[in-house]
């Protein structure tokens, strides 16, 4: 995973459901790996250290522990976190990237103060309205990046352009995709299909240099029909949140169907080892790590409910956004379009 | 299936993907089980008749064929099939329930035809602005009944809570169901989160004496969290497309496990009458036959590329809606709610 340039991450310890035992072995495990990585583990500094112990680690150059006093708790109301808890461990993990301690931060932590924090303490980058929650999800050609999923409710046409900017951008950096597809989230596919919002986002996206192809419908998500799909973070999160519960439900029912009677679970047990790859191949665990993007420094948020594997994936996933530079490559590209635009 | 009611539905016979094979197969197929059932089948005379001698049936009193000379193409614009498909099988089928003639009608056509065409024939109920599209979904728990599907984009919240009455009706006739708890799609359960219009519909329907439970979220639409789940039709759909594309993906990367080496395979043909029931129990077709809400006649339709099982399913949950004379229901209880909320 080293290519040679130290990067430092701060990890907010004590965010999430499981907090920092899944933290800190997962900050463990990722540092085993990333020789050039130094992280800092932003928490109550006593309890932090403990939990370092008992992996029979102490401290050092490369796992530093920063003291912070407070924790924002996953039912916190965004405003409350940010007036309130002004030395909790996602507001100065958070600090450190805007002081340039650190060049990225992962939380665990609730989404919406998170969002909150971080887009009071970086603030947006240049050309940048609102920034957007992206992240990978799996499909049948491989993966796509689907943003906003839920950061922001009711977007301006304008806001869509800017995520399909965005999107582009961290599909090219991540995944070395000169030119990505991007698609605009629609109820069809015709071209007078659709709400006012998008219909404007299209018109502005075909008049772009993106490589725009036009509206894809909820089941393409998953076809991979774009690399990049864009709609509003109503609709986004909603999408999402319908993936994981037919998910569910399908795991649900074959199960129960391999439960059934003891011959079926015979032919379960035969079929385990094909069963459990399928499985790896659509785990959601792997796709950890949604991004923040359009903030003056890159922001990760791990699922509340992330263990071990999932968030080591999303310090994985925080490692290769500064490895390509993200914000700076979303600048550039944005203001080249934007030049375009007032150009024709 | 039958209970003495002598029932009419009129079936588009030249509407969907497969058109008129698939239609008279089902129609053939639901016949032989409903004793007091007649069938009208609406198209071109010559093909429809033709189609019924493959099958060595004879036009009779219960199986009557009904010529129409037009049919709607699937890219039809809804308001060119209005214009200049008066002679359409779609649209004479719906005349048929206008009439007074048949009980209700099924349609596997062009769904935005369809609505446009039943709308401006039937009319909507009083109290209903708009009719909504509904499909009953598989949950973990059984089934619960999702609205509106995509016939209407930026509802209004009044529109939103019309939708929830028709979609408790609809539970309480089909499910037999009392008092079906009650939903409205959002980004969080949090009565802060979400946008101005579902905010504004959670206070209507919290004030109505409808079994209302609050927010759900995407996912727990298949966690069977409410009976009923209303939505705009801009994120139903997205919702409905998003959950066909994420089975899809599922199925996908399932058969490549098992198809990967000879011996993935033996544990598939193992495996097969478990997969085969898991897929039963999961299957869309066994939930096909979508109902247009709100009209005052009972239009159903069929997903465009339903196979004679699917289809044979709409005309069955067809017959169901018919018995339980929906429309009347949907005016009752709407007028009941809105007295009430007069007098307060």
């Amino acid at each position: 995973m080293n290519k040679g340039q130290a990067i430092t991450i701060a990890l907010d310890a004590m965010g999430g459901d499981r907090g920092l035992p899944v933290v800190i072995e997962s900050a463990l495990e990722v540092m085993a790996q990333a020789l050039d990585l130094t992280l800092i583990l932003v928490g109550q500094e006593d309890a932090v250290v403990t939990e370092l112990r008992r992996h029979g680690v102490e401290p050092s150059e490369r796992l530093v522990v920063h003291h912070a006093s407070q924790r924002v708790e996953m039912d916190d109301l965004p405003s409350a976190a940010l007036r309130n808890k002004k030395d909790s461990s996602m507001r100065v993990a958070i600090n450190l990237v805007k002081e340039g301690v650190a060049d990225a931060c992962v939380s665990a932590g609730n989404t919406g103060a998170l969002m909150a924090t971080a887009r009071y303490v970086l603030k947006t980058l240049p050309g940048i309205d609102r920034p957007a929650i992206a992240a990978a999800l799996p499909t049948i050609r491989g993966h796509a990046h689907m943003l906003d999923l839920g950061a922001n409710v009711g977007c301006l046409p304008e806001h869509l352009f800017q995520f399909a900017v965005m999107g582009a951008v961290l599909a090219a950096a991540v995944d070395g995709n000169p030119s990505p597809t991007v698609g605009l989230l629609n109820i069809g596919e015709e071209e007078m299909k659709g709400n006012e919002q998008v219909k404007e986002a299209a018109r502005l996206l075909a008049a772009s240099d993106l490589n725009y192809i036009g509206f894809v419908e909820g089941n393409d998500i998953y076809l991979g029909t774009a690399d990049v799909v864009v709609c509003d973070g109503f609709v986004g999160n909603i999408a999402l949140k319908t993936s994981e519960g037919v998910a569910q439900m399908i795991t649900h029912y074959m199960k129960k169907e391999f439960m059934r009677t003891p011959l079926t679970r015979l032919a379960g047990f035969v079929a385990q080892p094909v069963l459990q790859a399928f499985r790896a191949s659509v785990d959601p665990r792997r796709y950890n790590g949604a991004t923040l993007l359009g903030l003056r420094g890159i922001v990760v948020k791990s699922h509340g409910a992330a263990d071990v594997f999932a968030f080591a994936q999303a310090i994985r996933a925080t490692i290769q956004e500064v490895r390509q530079a993200l914000p700076t490559r979303i600048v550039e590209h944005l203001g080249m379009l934007l030049q375009q635009r007032s150009e024709t």
